[in-house]
């Protein structure tokens, strides 16, 4: 058996004992019943996830997939390519938005190399390449299945390399210029939906870039035919190395019960990906921000998952993601330095 | 000239040639224009604020302004009177929400007993008392005016010991059983709202109890008659001690140039009567989450701010004010530790 196979038939439910112990718990902190909000779900969730009353989110790490995409040459991205390996750069240097942002926090960044069109000429970016790029989406699949299927492997692999130096959380990030196209052509073809509803300005396109941008996700669609039953077929006919690698990150992910916290639009595409083709996976899932990319609020509803933050923000990178680690950090202490009514000796009201 | 009028007219307009000057800075990192959303503008009115494009943020502080309420008496909380000398007594422990948010994030906590019903038998709580708790507001005036200015006053003070001891960054809280009810009394009188739209169920009133305080709020308007063009006479006749501390807090924290972030409810109610007292004040607000509690989100729609966190947090406190300071931190250094296109050498797009 593959590790894809493995992994898929591997994911468990969460513990839901764990989840009872600790929403009586959380029931019992010395606040009113309810008024932590979200972070008192969250709180329960990491226990049933980690099958612990304590869960430990000591260590988080970014995980960033960075790959380019062909369909750049229909002119559908503000910038040019050589823009991915650029940024790429910028995180492993720390001069990058999620890098700044993961220093903050003290969360590790890695920056895996999944297919950038060129190899990277600096040290640091963690090379997993599966492909230079993928193939133009407009013209043809954008990668073969098989392709895909090892992408979705990397990213797996990828989770598990942060899990094995102790990673008790992880940030799904990306960057690759394009990537809002091959994301937007996914949600369509895995949700049935309207390119028209899932595409938008990406890194700032204007009216008539978008509407370009959006006769090319339908070509893609027209020309490929992505069966959306299988997320696979999607990903590799109409998707991004990216997208695949992030697809492996939430699915190895769950398979070793570690958190996953969803970033903004692409993220949350590939996260609708890998609840397709498992959908257990949703359970380990967190999500971060309302992305003010026009399809990243759409996919967070498909998911059924509701944003903690709301900044505007159309970053990408994993910046959003790594953000929100803090309110995953604060529901997990709320659960262990808070105390209870009966610990402070009085009684509940 | 005394402090309250002293601050009152001391108040100055952020640094408009530093603003220009951040946010020429901030449209050239390397990101999209916009794509950080309201961290760009966090970040540049931090510059404004502080008179620097590269503001300190460095320390900050939780203030907490712990008060009892004599509408109490009216069976309008929960939980009863002696929970605010435990909350606080928690938050000085470290076991309270707010302390333990505060502690992750390396933030201090300042906790003001300026008027609990009876002192604090803990030390570190800071005893700046006005009264023992106020009056009863269905019978008559919560407060004389001269404590209300003095108790306006106490937050001026404790912001300007905080600042003095190297704060550069303040997130405002409360603790006082029954304090959403003068917080709904003072955000009707001040907006000329009506009761049943400011007021909510706290910390778990059920429909009776709620429908209850409404009509506690309408007498105790009804009664008092407070003059809505003067937030003094507002906060002394239907307020808290609490509530008036922290419209010192944000007085105080605008006069010394301090950004400072707003809580849920009550301290947002707190920020309309700063607001009232002096326009300028806003300019130096920060909101931080949408609180669950029924006026959360309109008080901060009267104020035109929209929240950064959505966590259907309902605790006060402090708590969601001090989640937020991350938000506030991460936008000073995304301009500070982020590269621009000209810095790295490249052309920007």
């Amino acid at each position: 058996m593959d590790l894809f196979e493995k992994v898929i038939k591997g994911i468990e439910l969460p513990d839901r004992a764990r989840m009872k112990e600790a929403k009586e718990r959380v029931d019992n902190l010395t606040k009113p019943v309810g008024s932590l909000g979200k972070l008192e779900e969250i709180a329960v969730r990491l226990c049933g996830i980690t099958g612990s009353t304590a869960p430990d989110t000591g260590k988080k790490t970014a995980i960033v997939m960075a790959a380019d995409n062909g369909v750049c040459s229909e002119g559908v991205a503000a910038y040019p390519q050589q823009v991915t390996a650029l940024m790429a750069k910028g995180m492993v240097e720390g001069t990058a938005g999620v890098a700044v942002f993961a220093r903050m926090l003290g969360a590790d960044i890695r920056v895996v190399d999944i297919g950038m069109k060129e190899p990277a000429a600096c040290k640091g970016i963690i090379n997993m390449r599966i492909r230079p790029g993928t193939a133009n989406m407009a013209e043809g699949p954008a990668m073969s299945r098989d392709e895909a299927v090892r992408a979705i492997e990397t990213g797996i692999q990828a989770v598990f390399e942060a899990a094995d130096s102790g990673s008790r959380v992880i940030a799904v990030g990306e960057v690759g210029i394009g990537n809002t196209t091959s994301g937007s052509a996914v949600l369509a073809a895995l949700e049935g939906l309207d390119p028209a509803l899932t595409t938008g300005r990406g890194a700032g396109l204007d009216r008539e870039g978008l509407a370009a941008k959006v006769r090319v996700v339908e070509s893609a669609i027209r020309i490929n035919k992505p069966d959306p039953a299988d997320a696979v077929d999607v990903i590799s006919k109409v998707g991004g190395l990216d997208i695949a690698g992030m697809t492996g990150v939430y699915l190895g992910a769950s398979f070793r019960r570690i958190p996953v916290v969803i970033d903004g639009f692409i993220s949350s595409v590939a996260a609708l990906a890998a609840k397709r083709i498992n959908p257990i996976t949703l359970e380990y899932m967190f999500p971060s921000h309302l992305s003010a990319e026009k399809g990243g609020g759409l996919a967070l509803e498909r998911l059924g998952l509701k944003p903690y933050l709301d900044l505007d923000m159309r970053l990408g990178e994993g910046s959003g993601a790594v953000l929100a680690l803090n309110i995953i950090e604060a529901a997990a202490r709320s659960l262990k330095q808070m105390k209870t009514f009966d610990e402070i000796g009085i009684k509940r009201v």
